[in-house]
């Protein structure tokens, strides 16, 4: 017989069908044996009556979790008072006839049984390849999956073309110390940091363009916010007439992903007992400048001068903007020229700031971008004025050299929208196999005796 | 006025409309100056005439190839003597009303504006940058884009879930030399060969999965069909009842892919004067032993107890194939099991081959996969027999420990497929940024003064 998923077994009461997924729980009562069987669609309960068959009954007695078994039987609506709102499949469950093991399954670590996976994080990356199977994991990269294809659609829609961006580089615009070395052939080579200067010379070709491509950075710290590897979601548009068009498509890129978040993911959502945050028709946007004084008039805290935002700033702007508009969603704009990369454009009104932006949320920042230079000459003046060595980005700058319309982009890192929007504590959880200076899959102090000569 | 697209100026006859682009190319008619205007959507012919306006006019005599403008103007239909085929627009063309300038160019280093863009390979790679710009070369992106954006429409049709492959990995199953270190704060790490053990481990948890993600090779040879960094096109499928259902999966995906590339990409395909290749309902599948035999008895050629096919075998069995039947493709499966890796599944009824596959098409392969191993028991076998060590592969023997149903799966290259598909000589024209021995974006000949220290 067919195989049917979980899920549709709703829809086929009164009917013989056969389903196939692992053990998720078996619960012995009395002479009954229940199983919640789990497939990629979600959890069924099963039920083994001696007296349907004695022979199902039999092979059930040996069941344990994570064994793969094929289950043909009868689907039964549940009494009222049995109905599970919490599963999709909670106004059914299924009277086995006949079971059939196609996999057998080792004992078990821990239970995988429960609604939540109480595990010390490093308990749960140690063990990734089995607790990807919890629901509540599982959840997390579904929800990934929906952001990502989410980024891609909306851009699609609108006449982005999408190009893959290269991962070994040559040398390091922006880089220093934390960029990642590859013995290429013998020779130095490096991982990239950011698409960002192929995503501009792409764009000199294909006017608008995206990426959904791996960056890497070497940072030798441990915090809850950052992995040496992470998908960053790249954009680039030309033919603007200002970096308000920028802000506005990042604005609609990110409300796009929570409405399909919304619309599709309610059940993870739940999981997480989270909503989506709300954005305005018009996200509020202020100025670095108009945010400091904002912070300065609303604690007293003065920040006024400083270069940029820091972490307990971006919280209070987030808090201040809230209460004052309910918008979840701030736009900053507005940095010092000098601190942030060569390619951003200064105000022409006001060159000592910049026409950079970063998106912030709940706290945090989502996304950064802006509008960049397109006129050679001022971009050869800032190579200059930055003492960026020119040959190391020659191939950038060549893309310049022959007409560029007025253009700006921007990113953001899939790992971290999946933990904001599912409000994870660390960003570990929404990488299935989060890298960072303790652990390549396993710990790296497992793997010490590959360490490699000092230099 | 609103920017109008060039393709968008055929339906837009006698209305007076504003376009933005490059200037493709400028032709001087004694007093009238044609330019072909270049945006995203095609070339428009542009006619400045001095009676019409002497200022547009004396500012076209100013403009150079690529130089970006923005002009206003009246489309008017051509005299059907005059409509050129070649172009979207070739039905009509623009009187131009003004122009602006919106960035300048200097000259070109080589003439751009042919149909074709005649320069050697290093040159065109040299000054990727701007020969991105040319619309045969971004006829290549954009095909190369549908095709992967069709890979993962199908697969998400049929329920496959996307998942995010590492890059950096601690140690290589499948690779020997042909692997790129990595320095990983002072410890050895490597660059991934193949999310192939990423795959099974994520389909043990989400049963179909499937990445769009980098993969690398550190081959130390330089040929037309091999590049360092490709992007891998990838599928895990699991509750197979045989090899077979793998091998339909990946037919359908190619067939959609050929499917979308033809719908969608016409012009791009005339371009390149070629059409995509003929796929059968069902492509004829032989076993190797098959193919050998078919060899022999069509050239006399007795490849019979080769362990794999050669390059001449691939051309001569699609060439067999091709002639008896039509079709482009041919499934060959069936390789000596000790041959390949230690994951392929073994005949039951014939273990010394295996239920691994191979799409071959116009003389090369295009796609691999096959059934895999899903019992513990047998993959711990495989892995004592094959003299791997199992501390190296650990997490994925960990998902096979819980429970694994039948599976399988296949992969493919995006860059050889597009080189397939528009019948291009070199790989390297099919990657954006194509990495090789000899080749970072730079020649690596003119960065050697970075070499790192020998070992």
């Amino acid at each position: 017989m067919q195989r049917t998923l979980v899920k549709d077994t709703v829809g086929k009461v009164g009917e013989e069908v056969t389903v196939k997924g692992w053990v998720h729980v078996r619960r012995d009562h009395g002479k009954l044996i229940f199983i919640d069987l789990r497939d990629r669609s979600g959890l069924l309960q099963v039920v083994f009556i001696p007296s349907v068959s004695e022979e199902a009954h039999t092979v059930a007695t040996e069941l344990r979790s994570e064994y793969v078994v094929e289950i043909t039987g009868k689907v039964n609506a549940r009494p009222e008072r049995l109905v599970n709102p919490k599963i999709v499949t909670g106004t059914v469950e299924l009277e086995a006839h006949a079971v059939k093991i196609l996999a057998k399954a080792e004992p078990l670590p821990f239970d995988m049984g429960g609604e939540e996976l109480n595990l010390e994080l490093p308990t749960l990356l140690d063990h990734r390849a089995l607790t990807l199977r919890h629901p509540k994991v599982q959840a997390i990269f579904k929800v990934q999956a929906v952001i990502i294809d989410a980024f891609r659609e909306f851009l699609k829609q609108h006449d982005f073309m999408e190009f893959q961006a290269p991962s070994i580089v040559p040398a390091t615009a922006e880089g220093g110390a934390e960029v990642f070395q590859v013995d290429y052939f013998g020779q130095k080579a490096f991982l990239t940091q950011s698409p960002q200067l192929y995503k501009q010379i792409v764009m000199t070709a294909f006017e608008r363009v995206f990426s959904v491509n791996k960056i890497f950075r070497a940072e030798p710290s441990v915090t809850t916010r950052h992995l040496t590897e992470v998908v960053s979601l790249d954009a680039e548009m030309s033919f603007i007439e200002s970096w308000e068009e920028v802000r506005d498509m990042a604005q609609e890129v990110v409300r796009f992903i929570l409405q399909r978040v919304e619309k599709e993911c309610s059940k993870e959502l739940e999981l997480f007992k989270t909503t989506v945050p709300v954005m305005l028709e018009k996200t509020p946007t202020y100025s670095l400048r108009e945010v400091q004084e904002k912070i300065f008039t609303h604690s007293g805290r003065d920040t006024r001068g400083d270069k940029d935002l820091n972490p307990e700033d971006e919280r209070e702007i987030c808090g201040i903007v809230k209460d004052e508009t309910g918008s979840d969603f701030v736009f900053v704009y507005g940095y010092p020229t000098k601190k942030k990369p060569f390619y951003v454009y200064p105000n022409p009104e006001d060159p000592e700031y910049n026409e950079g932006m970063d998106l912030l949320c709940r706290g945090i920042e989502w996304l950064s971008g802006g509008r960049r230079i397109n006129d050679y000459g001022q971009l050869m003046e800032h190579v200059k004025e930055w003492k960026m060595d020119p040959k190391k980005v020659s191939m950038f700058l060549e893309a310049f050299k022959y007409g560029v319309p007025p253009e700006g982009g921007f990113a953001f890192g899939a790992e971290r929208i999946t933990m904001q929007v599912l409000g994870l504590q660390n960003i570990r959880e929404a990488s299935l196999f989060p890298r960072d200076m303790e652990r390549i899959d396993e710990r790296l102090s497992t793997l010490s005796d590959e360490k490699s000569p000092k230099k």
